[in-house]
């Protein structure tokens, strides 16, 4: 899944070039040139889809030049998950009713592949036995307010029982979680066979079944991209979570071995990447510190950039656009993006 | 005078591009050519002189079009005022011995165009009857430590005997000084004839007296140049103030009666331009300023700039460097500068 705009990663991210194509860690490689390696470990290369909005479709094949078309999903209007999860789980289906399918984001960050490539086998094995939908867990760390919890029944079995998801509690909820230890991050990383997550989608969004049900006929096929263009927009705009996972009582988790980031903030980029003496991080240019501490300063490479006394700052400058935000201010990001544009177009 | 580098408006100031060729004040003028139309108002245009560094003078031509070349004095090596002041004092003199001469920075901010004229007027005839040395005082209206200070004697006359200069107390010295009533900031504009110059620096700097009185014969001929690039480097490093105001007992002040700012510093340039009503000042960009207060943000044209949570700070970004600085560290930037030049260069 490649279409999000992350805008919270304004004004690197923007809506012509989002975070997924960045190479936002400074490795040499893009975000989804760094996970469709790492799929591809697991899954051959052209068994795998991209899910992404049509404008990015010249991103993907320069950024992937092992892709193919018709690898690509082109969604023509921006929607939530469920969406295009249901519509590439009928691609699949058509060409191997026994499939066995991984969901995953293009943009989050995880070092250990190793660790990985197991994890997602053991749950492949499970979904190719069983009829349930499964999703990985992360241990949490400290009580993040952003991201979504997946409460699971105590037992000794390695895969759990989901009881409940949580969105974005707040922070004495998120404490509470961690503190009765059954609750794990949800990193948004799914496995399922096509037949259980198609018949899941049948019985607990039927509209949404039978508006992509409808073009079974086409799929994988010249006709495809028409009836795409025809049809997706009508799709309703509602996450994989709500559509399905909070209503099915047949989800799984595995608790992941590997360390994981949804590189979802500019704070959350900050945590993985290495700091100086004064906790200080520099991405792209040449700084100088003054008196200023756990910054982090994203620029274009040749860029000098002096701070003094300043501390815990996100600063973020791509030549068109400067931010300077406090750390703890990076959810408003989203919005200030909005207000900027609103203001200034 | 026109030779400073202005390194406390780093980055926008440059060695190679200095304040007073810059339109600080987003006036549509440059510094330098808001000095010259006043000073014009005065003083024709052709017996206006430039004296700057030779590397500006492509940049004095360019931005100063009814300047002609011989009206430059074009610094081999950069010194003090004295050297420069001297130098065009023996120059005018060769034209005209009984001229009186004013001194001026190109980089200063006065307001009132038609009070200035009228001191200058006044000093110009006094200098004229009268063999002392003149300089404009500013009436101090914060104890700011980073000018340099005349005590003059008290007495009903319009223009002060002064006497003494002290350069950039301390507050506490500051702060003395303006209860006192009677010490004005020294705003660097001088008038005097060039007799009285002259035979000061014969007096209290001989040394560089006849180190330029030796080029007598080639001033104002083809040979002035090879005299000046042979001797100017062998001029003292050393201000007017110190090489002649501090010793010369004939010294006089004539209180000035216009609004003036040495726009020494971020700061001082902020004091002089609209705020919006959160006290933040935007020059050359756009703004989205918030719970951001008393800011001063100079960038590119088009430049979007973003400041959550952010107060009394100077944010200047000319597009390869970009300095984030509280406004009380104003006086650092220009040692900022040095460790920056130091530590990239």
């Amino acid at each position: 899944m490649a279409g999000g705009i992350g805008s919270r990663f304004w004004p690197v991210s923007t809506e012509e070039y989002p975070k997924q194509f960045h190479d936002l860690l400074g490795s040499g490689e893009t975000l989804i040139q760094k996970t469709f390696k790492r799929l591809q470990k697991i899954v051959p290369s052209e068994n795998i889809l991209i899910l992404t909005n049509e404008r990015y479709k010249n991103l993907v094949l320069e950024q992937l030049p092992e892709v193919v078309e018709n690898q690509l999903i082109l969604e023509p209007a921006m929607r939530n998950t469920a969406p295009c999860i249901l519509l590439s789980a009928l691609k699949i289906q058509k060409q191997n009713p026994e499939a066995v399918m991984l969901v995953a984001p293009s943009d989050h960050w995880i070092e250990d592949e190793k660790a990985f490539q197991e994890n997602i086998i053991i749950a492949f094995e499970n979904c190719s036995n069983n009829d349930v939908l499964m999703t990985l867990g992360i241990k949490p760390t400290f009580p993040n307010t952003g991201y979504g919890y997946i409460e699971f029944e105590k037992a000794q079995n390695e895969i759990k029982k989901v009881l409940r998801f949580t969105e974005k509690p707040d922070y004495k909820t998120a404490k509470k979680f961690l503190s009765e230890g059954n609750f794990m991050w949800n990193a948004g990383i799914f496995v399922w066979s096509v037949k259980s997550i198609i018949s899941s989608f049948e019985n607990f969004s039927p509209d949404l079944f039978h508006l992509f049900e409808n073009g079974k006929e086409y799929y994988n096929t010249a006709h495809e991209n028409n009836f795409i263009i025809s049809n997706y927009k009508k799709a309703e705009n509602i996450s994989i979570d709500y559509a399905i996972l909070e209503k099915s009582p047949k989800v799984y988790m595995l608790p992941a071995t590997f360390d994981w980031n949804d590189l979802g903030t500019w704070g959350s980029l900050y945590e993985k990447l290495q700091k100086d003496k004064h906790n200080n991080v520099t991405i792209g240019g040449k700084t100088l510190f003054l008196e200023s501490e756990n910054n982090i300063v994203h620029t274009e490479k040749d860029k000098l950039v002096v701070l003094s006394n300043l501390t815990d700052y996100i600063i973020v400058d791509n030549g068109k656009t400067l931010i300077i935000v406090p750390k703890d201010k990076e959810q408003e990001i989203k919005q200030i993006r909005e207000v900027a544009k609103k203001k200034f177009n």
